[in-house]
């Protein structure tokens, strides 16, 4: 009986499943908690924005996390042999470029650069290059504004080239010392085919096209004109960059006989074209044309495909929409917020910590869920990690209104679940004025998993039911599916996507649907939160908020210098 | 040796202080902390705006803490006779107004309405007659807007007038019942003197004048007919309420036969006409014209006096402009901020409740003194608790800006105090504007007694010195100086206020300087400030913000029916 392994990399673990191909089943599953940094972010204490990996622990990752699920699926089913395994599906976290040497190897790795945050990988929450991104879209609006067109206007401080341009400008050192940069979701195939030299690479689609500009119809990168107006230096570095994509149905590369070896696996196994987490999830979860996939964990992310062959108009304020970096042979849409159970460990492990008394989530989930929608009289606005879409403005912070002497920390807690849950209205609005209808949506991640309060919020708000696929680790199922699509039906996989969701994904009994009496409060709630929103968002708002935020960063950056 | 008794009838407790004549020295205090309700204060636990008091309460109190006081006075002069005391001064919050009978007992104190929170004081802080005073506010615009001109062109739903309106329109039976409303300020007076009929009370020039509309402008409290037509039954309770008011170098009666008993006292001792406690507290801590006296408690009112004989003009947005109502012979205006120490307590005790590792004041404090001003990156609009000046509005709410995923405790903490000092500065801002100088800040009351940072806070937003009494009981020291004042010089007292606080009161060494460096960049964020007040607070604005808070609640009261 075939099987296949997906591999996530994610923010804080990577985590290891293994699949029968025949029914999507999850055999075995095992985690592997980054040890560097803290939960495997590397902070810098003088500076929020930085946040960094060690992609060591990438490896040692893998490694661990595939043995343990190796053994738990010896013990599950007696007859199991790891030769069965016919291919490998990855995803990671992304934009996480790497600066490595000409062989590949992280910079973070040599002796001369151990210690330095620039050496390591960038993860996807790093903002540290806000600058440049702002200078990129400067130049890319007046020179080439179709780059833009493809990721909602702006190019964003956490996307491939805003970080590798700071890098630049704050330690040429380290960027003279990259022979490339390289994606977390290409590394990984990469380092497991033992792949050294960067023409090898099958770069991802969804990774360049959807963070660093590539499309065919400006044959791949950004101009090396463009790039040289940046920094000369970033023009000769497009030379050594990806200049040829490819979707996950394709093979990045075969298990090398030293990794085959690591992982107690056989050599040679394909291993498909790296994917964005998220996007991977999208697959697994059973994305298709009217069906929105959610990512809820840390941040949000949302998914969608167009009609298959129907290329999407240019959807402003969204950042992503690219051929095939989702499903092969349709376009994928991406939109997302960059600041969803990350807010809500915020209030629960900063604002009310430690001690035996105060409230865990659980507790103050129990008690939001006692409230009725507006009970509170709060209103926030969910940008405490800055607004990905539709603003996409990082320099955005939170904002909560109505507080009085009695506001209750459970309704606090309610409300920046609210909050949220009105972004991503605001982004399903916009997908719909589109052409994009959105009819039902599909949720996985981990708060979709753990709080049935939060989709119940969601349901309520956004109008429209929410279903669950029976895999919960949709990212990881998504990537045995490509590993079984890599491997083919010869092989005892699947021809093609198609053929690998109707085999392998399937939805809970359990769904949320909306209550029409919510549904209507938070309608006229989520009023006010536009409102809200675009007068403290939008630079055209008619009003004179929209300068509030940033003249209290522009004075707090003073006085903090 | 002559001493004096001043009563402070605060929210949770009185106090009593007995003070040496010739300089002011605080000999002994007590204070009684009122059993009903919830440190004093009956709450309903489905409508946030009741906050009632049990009348049994202050006499209980006054009796407890005179004895407790004069047994102190006993141990620390050997040779203390309680014979020596001649003059008794009572403040109290205002406006809080007690239903009586036609002999002055309070309807609860009636076994009929014992259960009743209608029939009990409706302290300062119940906002019930919200309703009310927008149909006040409403009919005085129309056809007496000269009442307004005094009370900040808006009546608030605190006021006396507004609660009682109130209590007619929810419950008549206890209206019917009440022969008469009488301020706590009035009703202390007139039980300690044995006063048992309403045309024999002295009352108040301070709380008719500030909370009742009284002025002599228009001989005494509004109109019969403006009062008739809010309805009649309460234009006829006007010839049951003040007609004639004193100011507190008046005796408003002599301790009778009874409460001479129950003190300790010697009987006939002039209790001087009763005062509002802020007002009272202005008195004891030296207010003089350029001298703002704040009392920064579970709220700050400020206080000014204007020369001798010049009568300031109405100044939009201040509520209280009274002839006499705190020195006898000057002016007075008087101002405030609804919320203070109540917002820095419902964020430590409600928002970071309980346990163990939690923060206390102190340790926020602690580490809140670390920061330097906006390095947070927060702003907060200080109306938890509604705004009373220069907005007059109950109905607004508290609101933070700028957080961040790394916002901490402390940097809330810290924005919420110069939220309210930012509030303190709009009005002083607006003082100045109606030519009412404020060259210095005299600061009392609980936290400027407790929190140096709040205090440095203030002098650092305002720009302007802070100071302090000696003697920190200001309210109660007030109290002791209008008894002296009462009693005469020829007693062994004070012919006038003058010669009292010259006698009585001094400045203590240590005063808050404003750190230039931080007085600038505090006028830049002041600026963010008012333009969110402004935003959210005025109807005029001409962005389209204002709306939003009151849509909330709207939407909020709707959803709670």
């Amino acid at each position: 009986m075939p099987y296949t392994i997906g591999f996530d990399f994610g923010t804080n673990s990577v985590r290891a499943l293994l699949a029968d191909i025949s029914n999507g089943r999850e055999i075995a599953t095992a985690a592997f908690e980054y040890p560097s940094g803290e939960a495997g972010i590397i902070l810098d204490p003088f500076d929020h924005n930085v946040a960094r990996q060690n992609p060591a622990d990438y490896l040692v990752g893998a490694e661990v996390s595939v043995k343990e699920m190796l053994a738990g699926a010896k013990k599950k089913r007696k007859d199991f042999d790891a030769a069965e395994v016919i291919g490998i599906g990855v995803d990671t976290t992304c934009s996480t470029p790497i600066p490595v040497t000409k062989d590949l190897t992280p910079l973070c790795m040599l002796e001369e650069f151990k210690d330095n945050l620039n050496a390591c990988a960038w993860l996807w929450k790093d903002h540290t290059g806000y600058a440049e991104a702002e200078e990129i879209t400067e130049l890319a609006r007046k020179e080439h504004p179709e780059y833009l067109a493809r990721c909602g206007w702006v190019y964003p401080s956490e996307f491939f080239f805003s970080k590798i341009l700071h890098c630049l400008r704050v330690d040429p050192d380290v960027f003279d010392a990259a022979y490339t940069w390289i994606e977390e979701c290409d590394y990984i195939p990469a380092v497991l085919g033992g792949i050294t030299r960067q023409k090898d690479i099958k770069h991802s689609r969804c990774g360049a096209g959807h963070k660093a500009m590539f499309a065919d119809d400006w044959r791949g990168l950004p101009a090396k004109d463009f790039l040289s107006k940046l920094d000369p230096k970033l023009g000769r570095l497009r030379n050594r960059l990806c200049c040829k994509t490819y979707t996950c149905d394709v093979a990045a590369a075969r298990v090398s006989e030293e990794w085959a070896k690591k992982l107690g696996l056989c050599a040679n196994i394909p291993i498909a074209v790296g994917v964005i987490d998220a996007h991977m999830g999208a697959v697994g979860a059973g994305v298709a044309p009217g069906k929105m996939v959610k990512i809820i964990g840390t941040s949000m992310v949302d998914m969608m495909v167009a009609r298959p062959g129907q290329k999407p108009p240019d959807i402003p304020g969204i950042s992503g929409v690219v051929d095939g970096s989702i499903l092969p042979g349709h376009y994928s849409i991406e939109a997302g917020q960059s600041g969803v159970g990350d807010i809500f460990n915020w209030f629960v492990n900063t604002i009310q910590p430690g001690g035996k008394e105060s409230s865990t989530h659980r507790q103050l989930t129990q008690k939001a869920t006692k409230l009725k929608p507006v009970q509170s009289g709060l209103l926030a606005l969910d940008w405490n990690n800055g607004n990905r879409n539709i603003l996409l403005d990082q320099r955005l912070t939170g904002l909560i209104l109505g507080q009085t002497l009695h506001t209750r920390p459970e309704e606090i807690y309610r409300a920046l679940m609210e909050a949220t849950a009105f972004g991503a209205l605001t982004i399903i609005n916009r997908f719909e004025e589109y052409g994009q209808k959105v009819k039902e949506i599909i949720a996985g991640g981990g708060i979709a998993e753990k709080n049935s309060l939060f989709m119940q919020i969601c349901a309520d708000v956004t109008g429209r039911e929410l279903k669950m696929p029976v895999c919960l680790r949709t990212c990881a199922l998504g990537g045995a599916l490509a590993g079984a699509v890599v491997a083919g039906k010869d092989a005892g996989g699947h021809d093609n996507f198609n053929d690998a969701q109707n085999a392998m994904c399937r939805m809970m009994d359990k769904t949320y649907k909306p209550y029409p009496v919510n549904h209507k409060v938070y309608l006229q709630l989520y009023k006010l939160y536009k409102q809200m929103h675009d007068a403290f968002g939008l630079k055209s708002w008619s009003g004179q908020m929209a300068n509030i935020m940033k003249n209290l960063l522009e004075i707090k950056d003073r006085a903090n210098k």
